[in-house]
């Protein structure tokens, strides 16, 4: 397998690091211990924890304002490839990568997959793009795709997410992930409810063609790039249409997606409750889909989320299985190191909800003890588990300090060597 | 029948007012007839419109740091109803109330029937109150009621929710407003799944109990009395639940339950579509659930909601029947006032949403003539259809200048006389 | 002067027109007269109404995720002139363009100046432009411009403001107008002290060059491009740095830079009362900083926002004189049509607001009499005011119906074909 | 010092945690020594850290739906100050407590302060209240107080606030804080700026009758009790109104009291920059004013919030020295425990902002190193500093688990004895 890091340097820093890292995890295996939790087990469960990362995320993102590149950008999805197999080194919990199509098309997929295969990656959730016109596109998306009013627009774009799906089972992928720009920007543009009658018209041709195991996740959100109407605006049209679709259509839960005040956790609920969790695209964001790093604004919302999945988990909730993947624009920071921090931010997030006392916490439920019942959450959240999370790290091979070791190797002066920029995007933009 | 306000003084102010009257109502009708518009065909379907007025409406309401008491408040059903006969008379479209148990329980129902009848009023949709505890009630409803953990307070919900169809059934309503204040104030307080079960299986219920030809309207509400989480918190649960429970449930949208800068025209769309519109509770807001009177912050939004509903009348969409209420908090206007005045910008919205050109509107659409499309909608809000409103209002008897006649009345003055204030609320407070 | 639309065209159409427009503007006389108000009066003021036109807002406007382009877009400054001199000659309220910095720089300003004069446009006032980096700019504004860290990206932002104020003096302009991205996306990324003394320090640098009759203009925006945290985030800010600078500085209100919920109009009023309003960068909105056309989505609000301006101006407030100004993204209509639309939205608005009775109001304001009070709003904004708007036009020399006759000149196919697309923008994404 | 907790129930249960104290706060100095941290000098001013208590909040709070009282309510500010001991037995950093007038209003205000004395408790910032009318009451204020169109409601609501001056000086206070509900609930039943004319004339007059050591806490709030306009509606209208008045004058920040989404950290570094920072009343939101437990819903908030105090302080910034006061409502919890609590969570937030390696964090800001800079916070914001406030707590005589030992001690049984209830509020609404 080949490593884009050297091995030793993160053996060398791991070493360092070694004597503090096992003082502060024995501290916090006694401490957990008082409470009757084994921290090997917890420590076990950090290992298996999973989240995908975004091809488009290795690029510097932009506002429509501007987009300030940065050095060494990947110009196509194998340097993509070699950015994320970077991040998997280091941190350990991102061995698979969602494409996006056409950003990452390439001539010959089984020659991406063996590429991605000698990075030790493997491909998540493929993403079709019917939000953006393509060079040498015959119809055009700006007044919408799979809502198109004109059939011929909407062929168009079920047609390319049936090539996504083709595509994706080269690679390996069993999920296809819709997102749509459909929507209007002035009252009266569009026909609600025609609107929404020809996107189940396009979609029930595309979850037609899913193989067997595949699922569809439909990502629904408030506005942007339509600001006044989206076609699949909030939870409830998505969790709607997911049930028109049958059941291997299921409905995906952006964190930045939302009307303010939403509480977020409560629809995870919902969705989990009516089988109806695809997964995540985790983000964080202040005002509205600013796309910002996973944890960095809101880290309790984010702990709250998990806290539903692992409760979800505990209760052995049927058919469920969600999938976590990053979703974020990096505009001001390295983009290998973003997507690092938020991988360690979203299983800080599932580490914590692991050690809520679930038992302690229905009891004061049950009895409405509404003080005991949030500080029994605030005891887990409190918890500082980057022990936990190191010492995960370590054991799979990883960094126990991933930032630093990458900032130590000099990869991104050395890409930035390789790598002219192309002035182009087709990365970091979403 | 009797009729509070002298029906003189009401026939010669709009004997005054008939000359202008008139000649506005000519001038509207030439223009209209430009466009193709019989204005009488209008004008009958404007006389044809109803909304409810809320019993609870008729008292003064506050917020939780004050109420301020207006003169002449009603102390009661029968002389709430009074008032709503006032508002009847003058204004013609609000022939039914809708009562809110246990505030206007009575021994007697038959003999409240027949009171109401000799006002020449009916009565809507019934309201239970689970969210409050009345003196003398067994068990609590401070951690909830259809969804709390006790099965005995759950029991007891149940129980007021099947005396209010009782009792609903002898006043000749035909349906059940269900709302409850159930939630939580802090992140872990309430099982979300736990709790959405126990609801369920609450109004499964009652459900089970509607007589044939009654409705149970699920109300959703996203904050206030919880602050952290609501059992119903959006449409997107109202839906689900609906779904559950059958046919005869459907979901009530009032008009200040939503996050900010919700799409409540969309949500109104979705649920038409899916068959689940149950009706609205009106009122307008600028910040949350602020019961302000309709229209009176953003008129060109309510004439959003009445261009779907207009819309899928003109569609003939089937299983189509919204009941309109209005929901008012009056803390700062005489209630009287408030309500007529909020009854006449209901049909307002409803009028010029009947005079969208929807042949121009569903071309423009389909030729994704963004401009032309949305201007279609503001050559119908545009138009003054005041002269329309004052015709058909008297042509049912009621006043031309509802507000002026009312003062020039006298009503309240005289209530209060005979109205010593009670210091009691059971009105204005929702 | 030349016109770039056929002036017997619009006399044609107006003449066809006439006959109605003629009814129309009789009848709202009589009605107004009722109100003892003079439409001529009120015409006359509606003909010296000015809004002026964004140089930018003539392109296709998109968001981070695509842009889809138009067919004819302007290429350049002069291209840009031509456009709005289309939207003058049908709308004659547009006389001025305010022009934006680099993207309208030319090598002769003096001729661009006089290229104007021959279209019979002004300029109205400059902006600057440092949310960008332009090819071969010596250093990037990545992290920030006029507050940045380094002084050396400060000084560059300085010095480009000043060369700003220089071709504006050349083209006859009174105002910079400045708007800056700089801000930061997460905690702790920028010291919010230091960086708002940053700003002072360099924006007071720009403020000692400003000619005598000039003013500088503080443009405040909550988020976007930045996602964190904006330099200028709110009017307080605004306010507070105006106050530091001088008497010449004073605040802009863009319409659409505003948390959710904010109450514009009395933010205005706060500006008026203590002297700092600049005037207006006017657009609508439904989520954020969407750039949709002025009174598209919230008409009732942009009549309170003139309220206050008319009420100023009844008043005689000292001081008063705000500039008004467009500013939209045009993403799925022609932008001279959306411009010309809403340049009539505005002055609809401000026409509304001259109707309404004030000295009625104030007797309902001190008597707490809201019911009155608020309908006396109501009196006014209802009253369809379109044959003003049309009368004053056409007594101008424009169009009755601008956007017919628009449509009926062919000017946009005409342009489309003397403008092969440059695939560039510097137009349209403000 | 009268004591209502036995201490000796405090020391047994300080004496069992002591063993697991030691051991937690021996790791985590070892930790913070890694730092360059002395975990003692940082225990030190935690000692040293107060947050007041208001005494409303010892009631149970509500809704303007209802309110569900708990057993042994305080029906006096006696019983009050009983409460307030409790908590400061217990926990140790809220010697103050913040009376609210009438409610709080007693014949004999020096008797008052000596019944506080015995208890150890002393006087923070007064609070006037006009925004209820109380029985007795000449002139209402319905339509407002301080900026009531009538001059002798205006008078009637300075003069009340002269009898809190003079009362707040009996009881040692050294502050005033105004927070009116003066506003509107529709567009045009106020006029803006006359509305904030009267207002500052008021203030005017109350400003100048203040003691030479007092000052004036301003208090904005968006809305409610008025939902259209609220004369204070947020900290650009307070810092001018502060401004106008005079240094004494300072803006209070109360976190709930906000637009959606607003950075609210931000506006505390802005008024600390104008020197303009009054104070805090900490409490905690998802929606609108919920006035939930202080760092329940939004931790990361509020430890920004004091990351922006903590670096003031480390600044040596001029005229620094915010008054901290709670002002939740306590709706389903008992009011002690989450006093208590609450107190112990603002304290954690200003351990956690002591903990900032304030020089690292301005060398990645300068350097414009957003990962690192958001990581410093992060690095302290992550760790437990429970080992901190249990010691500090300890070492002032408090309890380390100030709940359980609150629980073990039976007080609510035993004052709900000795405490019929009132039925009266008086408590726990704002």
């Amino acid at each position: 397998m080949k490593t884009p890091i050297d091995s030793g340097l993160i053996a060398e820093a791991n070493q360092q690091a070694s004597a503090d890292l096992q003082a502060d995890y024995d501290y916090l295996g006694a401490l957990l211990s008082r409470r009757g939790v084994d921290i090997d087990v917890v420590t076990e469960r950090a290992r298996q924890f999973v989240v995908a990362v975004p091809s488009w995320g290795t690029g510097t993102g932009g506002t429509r304002f501007a987009r300030f590149p940065g050095p060494g950008e990947p110009r196509n999805i194998f340097e993509k490839l070699e950015d994320c197999a970077v991040i998997q080194q280091l941190v350990r919990c991102t061995p698979r990568v969602s494409p996006h199509f056409p950003w990452d098309r390439v001539d010959d997929f089984s020659e991406l997959r063996q590429h991605a295969d000698a990075l030790g990656l493997g491909f998540d959730a493929v993403n079709s793009n019917t939000f953006q016109d393509q060079p040498g596109q015959p119809l055009s998306y700006k007044y919408g795709s799979l809502s198109h009013t004109d059939p011929a627009v909407r062929d168009q774009a079920v047609a390319h997410n049936l090539e996504c799906i083709e595509w994706g089972q080269i690679l390996g992928a069993q999920a296809l992930t819709v997102w749509v720009g459909d929507g209007s920007n002035f009252p009266g543009q569009s026909h609600f409810q025609r609107q929404l009658e020809r996107y189940l018209e396009s979609t029930r041709a595309i979850y037609d063609a899913l193989p067997d195991a595949w699922q569809m996740f439909l990502e629904h959100k408030m506005f942007e790039p339509a600001f006044y109407s989206t076609v699949i605006q909030d939870w409830g049209t998505s969790v709607l249409c997911a049930t028109e679709l049958g059941e291997k259509a299921r409905c995906l839960v952006d964190l930045g997606h939302h009307a303010p005040n939403v509480n977020i956790e409560m629809i995870v609920s919902r969705l989990i409750q009516f089988h109806k969790l695809a997964g995540f695209h985790f983000n964080d964001s202040k005002y509205g889909d600013d796309d910002l790093d996973s944890g960095s604004i809101h880290p309790y919302q984010q702990f709250l989320v998990f806290n539903e999945l692992v409760d979800a988990e505990h209760r052995g909730q049927t058919g469920f299985s969600p999938a976590y993947m990053l979703d974020q624009s990096h505009n001001v920071t390295d983009p290998i190191e973003s997507l690092m921090n938020s991988a360690e931010e979203v299983q800080r997030s599932y580490v914590k909800a692991l050690l809520v006392d679930r038992e302690a916490l229905y009891t004061h439920q049950d009895g409405n003890d509404a003080m005991l019942a949030t500080n029994t959450l605030k005891a887990a959240f409190n918890l500082d588990v980057s022990p936990i999370l190191a010492r995960a790290r370590v054991l799979e091979g990883g960094a126990a300090q991933p930032i630093d070791v990458y900032r130590a190797s000099g990869y991104r002066a050395e890409v930035d060597k390789r790598r002219p920029s192309s002035g182009q995007s087709g990365s970091g933009i979403v």
